[in-house]
């Protein structure tokens, strides 16, 4: 930390500044300049306030050097963090796509969902049993029979599932069903959560909060990685701006810029990040141009009887034209996506690629 | 629920979103202008999701009429609710102050507390044990030992206590010790937590979350109280906006707007608000000004050492200063504060008041 | 327009409102409810101010029916609108890339800049001669010097000139030298540049304000077709939110939302848009992905040593390996990119498409 | 400005930024740390664009340490700043009003207007004459004779003129008239405006963009003081957040922050900043609790006819009572309001303050 004195600070309140941050474990090295004088502190928490300095009389500004998360950091792993699933992986050089309705409702639709995820492409099947909604007058999901249905579907076709746990209580249950536990963006900082999710060795995708900056967002994975779980990937779904067109912007240069911060891969979810079905194709494209590791879209046999998300799930035919959007694409940034001997067929990848 | 079509509609569009409309239980009334149709729909479920007409073909807009929520509204209940304790109100003609440190972190520190916000005039002890941060390297809080230290040291100066519960598994626990249980931002879309204080009959305060709407603030109140728990007054502590000068920015204009949606107490929170010390006076003064019905504020008896939120804490001697300058607020509001023999000694309400 | 009554409105406060509008100029339609009266009114002035109904007793909710603005909406000129420059167009099948330094600084860097886009196979090469800077100390531009210099430049390549104007007493110099007048996004709600800019027969650009919506970024557009010039180019170059590690959030679900509200041609500047060099390619690739119709990038031949947005500015061979992504991209959204002689040397398109 | 070097940065990286910072005018100061090298640079341009040393290879972060901007600032002039007009002063002990409606219509209206303002005890007229609308079809001001209009029915009460200038074009016009100059939310950051007003001697003040942060604020208001007018009044109007309910969320603890950082004195504007006729007394009072040295409110004898901002406009009867609930709140921060003789008639200042 950097503790950057007024120009009229007297030497006393210079001492007290010190006296205060070697008390707290820092060691504090003073230059003295023509107009202000100027403390490094080195030491110390990580976790440390850097308010309690900046309120001190005589400080003009205090600076914080080291990030506040560590495992999460690029300084402290500087190499890509790949988490697998038996034949894949997210974060490697295939682009891996997930998809599924926003709950599951009854065999029939996650049956039908499942095909046509499979038939697209994609690698994991999603669907929501545990469903967090705005109103208590909402359908709130299926529960445990939710999950059962999805398992059975996904293993019918060979695919991965990914379900939502809302509360510790569900941890457990989820992790028997689900291969990917979700974290949604209101629990992002639910901590007794995320600090159970860090014992589970299960893989978690963790949303970006609804108003969550990038390292706030990192703390929380830290919450995850330090409790020992090193499978964590991050999903980027939209942030609240003043902007009232889409439900959300979604931040797609948090793409990039997680990537340099942090070696965990990076999710990106077009259904949430834009909330409707017109934009979800334009948005995936473009988080797969900016980089993005994995991708997550809302899809749906019959969206407009959908109990949950039905606006912002797209047809199943729309995602068999976006993948083969998104493989025109991806070589763009030296990748591939979904190579699968279903999804590939008829689709050569071009000979070469721009990286 | 209005929908407006397109212009270029064709009038098998328009049936369509009858057909959907009718389906979903609501009534339809079509009208058809010269350029375009507009269809009124009554009935039908209050969470509807009005983005699964807003994506069908032909459709220009579509405009809720009904605030989602129902409970927490005047129109359901259109005079003031007002949370009673023993000799006391919050929502009634004296606002009630509410003050202690960020987290209880000794039997002296507390005590202490409790002296400074008993002669300042105030009604409320609070202190956290279980505290979120959003760093897994900081305090954690003391658990059930701080609830009981904080129980005695209010008792001892005949205070009531307020306390945060982070978890569905901390409602019993910390309702054994406090007369409020505090949901925080972070928490306020924990549909679990919520659910289960419904079920509870300790008064709720319910803090909104940093960018959370007024809307969405009050379908949580609506969780609540629909599960039978009537008791619950809204919290308002700052926002999150592109300014960085303060962590947040208080949104004094929420307490008037609250107070005419809904009939429920508004508590303001100038600690949480601003972030800063200095800053926390002013706007106390100013949320007071504004109407609000309480006043909740981080004091510590040495907030330099303080273990959590001692940048947003003022000392003691600050909270008397700004108590008498409440007293002078007050009555251009038309009500009085704290009134009780210690604090008022000395002190004489004016004659007349400007309402 | 349609007026939601509260349900306790009295009649008189209903015919109030009846009055009020009609006065106004509207035609009002009542329909009765079971539970409250809801008036349509059509007819008045587009730009009629919906607060002054809203703050009426007994009113419960304004909702506007009609867009504010007229000439700029697709529902008043539904077929895509393309600016035409000699040989190439703007918002045609194939997209165009404009490119330049922040600031025109002298002879040999405007001509090398404008060897440098050439090489690229760009079409436009934009410089600033008028600058905005938010400090009163920083360096201010070159004034018509400038506008010469780059004039030269542009002409010894072959390329357009696009540079923007501050103020109504620029234009007419500014047109002098440039095929594209800019108006910065500072400028956006300038009115009386606005206006004076519907005279003129020279294209805009127009930048959206750092915090404009969409619907205002739209009437901003409207002041220039109201007066006459209907070659506006709408430009998005990221809006202000609360995260900090990009200067600001490039909005790209805009390019698809304005595509769909207005028949403008859109363009992409992920220069301005993130503020940070390495995250131009990213975000031009997520622009051009999602349907950009053009792109405005910061280069320069030397940005460690550029008087202005050299932090921005990428380098003339990020700039080449980008347009060799681009070109990959653009069969995936059924365009192509830049295809003049030397650029698209030893590239070829792929045999089919994806649409 | 620190610059803190990566921990894996190379010897060459941080040779390569102390050259860089050294070609740029700075003095540096290297400390090699155990884990890394923190470079301190003083000296060169107060408007260097730090992000051009963010972006070299090898660094972590750069922080900034002195302000942007001089002359605005409690650095360089630590006493207040109180702006004079005859026999009252902005930002002394008497807190000041200023009112009127929000243009200029007919001269009964500016008359009637003016009568309300004088009889309220308020000091200043306010009016537009020139009205930057959003909407090129809403009303755009009657112009010069709108400001003949007001200068004579301010004349007729004894009251000061305060009207907005949009346009470097319409300085010398307005100065004319009024005895001070407004700058509105949308004109901010028009520099070429700002320059222009810098060479005026007519007192300004200067409206917060929608979206500007402090220090652009601040910056705006460098720009005039730098052209050498010192009398410059800050005037927080509301910004803009995710919250719609209302227009704009007003930034009470701007208040206190702005009066930190610069000896400008602070007014607020209650009108823009809620745009709603019901929020503007709550508002008024809660700027005036936390430290406004002045308050500007939207009033019109007949606000459902007014031709601009009717909605945002308070009747005469509410700027009466809402006057008198100022004058109860003022001496809480040991203040008197508006003490002319028609204003106090009936009313005594409180024998004691709390400050």
């Amino acid at each position: 930390m950097v503790v950057v004195m007024e120009e009229r600070a007297s030497e006393e309140e210079v001492q007290h500044v010190i006296a205060q941050l070697t008390d707290r474990g820092f060691d504090v090295h003073r230059s003295t300049g023509q107009l202000r004088s100027v403390l490094g502190a080195v030491g110390g928490n990580r976790a440390f306030d850097i308010r309690l300095i900046e309120v001190m009389d005589g400080v003009h500004e205090v600076l914080r050097i080291t990030e506040p998360y560590k495992l999460a950091s690029r300084t402290f792993k500087p190499e890509d963090t790949a988490v697998s699933f038996g034949d894949f992986r997210v974060g490697g050089d295939e682009v891996i796509v997930m998809a599924g309705p926003g709950s599951v409702e009854t065999e029939e639709q996650i049956a039908a969902s499942a095909v046509a995820v499979k038939k697209a492409g994609a690698k994991v099947l999603q669907g929501g049993a545990f469903k967090p909604r705005s109103s208590p007058y909402s359908f709130q999901g299926l529960g445990e029979a939710g999950l059962r249905l999805m398992r059975a579907a996904a293993d019918a076709e060979g695919l991965k599932v990914a379900s939502e746990v809302m509360d510790v209580t569900h941890i457990e249950l989820v992790s028997r069903y689900a291969d990917i536990l979700q974290v949604g963006a209101r629990n992002m900082q639910n901590y007794t959560l995320l600090r159970e999710l860090g014992q589970s060795r299960t893989p978690i995708l963790l949303r970006r909060g609804i108003s969550a900056t990038i390292e706030e967002w990192l703390l929380s994975a830290e919450y995850i990685l330090a409790g020992g779980n090193s499978d964590v990937m991050l999903c980027e779904r939209g942030i609240r701006t003043f902007e009232g067109y889409t439900r959300n912007t979604m931040d797609i240069s948090a793409i990039p810029v997680v990537q340099k911060l942090s070696h965990l891969p990076v999710v990106a979810d077009p259904s949430h990040g834009t909330g409707l079905r017109d934009h979800v194709a334009p948005m995936a494209r473009a988080a797969l141009a900016a980089g993005a590791d994995a991708l997550i879209i809302d899809v749906h046999p019959d969206p407009d009887r959908a109990l949950s998300d039905g606006a912002q799930s797209i047809f199943p035919a729309q995602l068999d034209r976006l993948m083969a959007e998104l493989r025109i694409i991806a070589p763009a940034i030296g990748r591939s996506i979904c190579l699968d001997p279903v999804a590939s067929r008829g689709w050569a990848p071009p000979a070469e690629t721009a990286h």
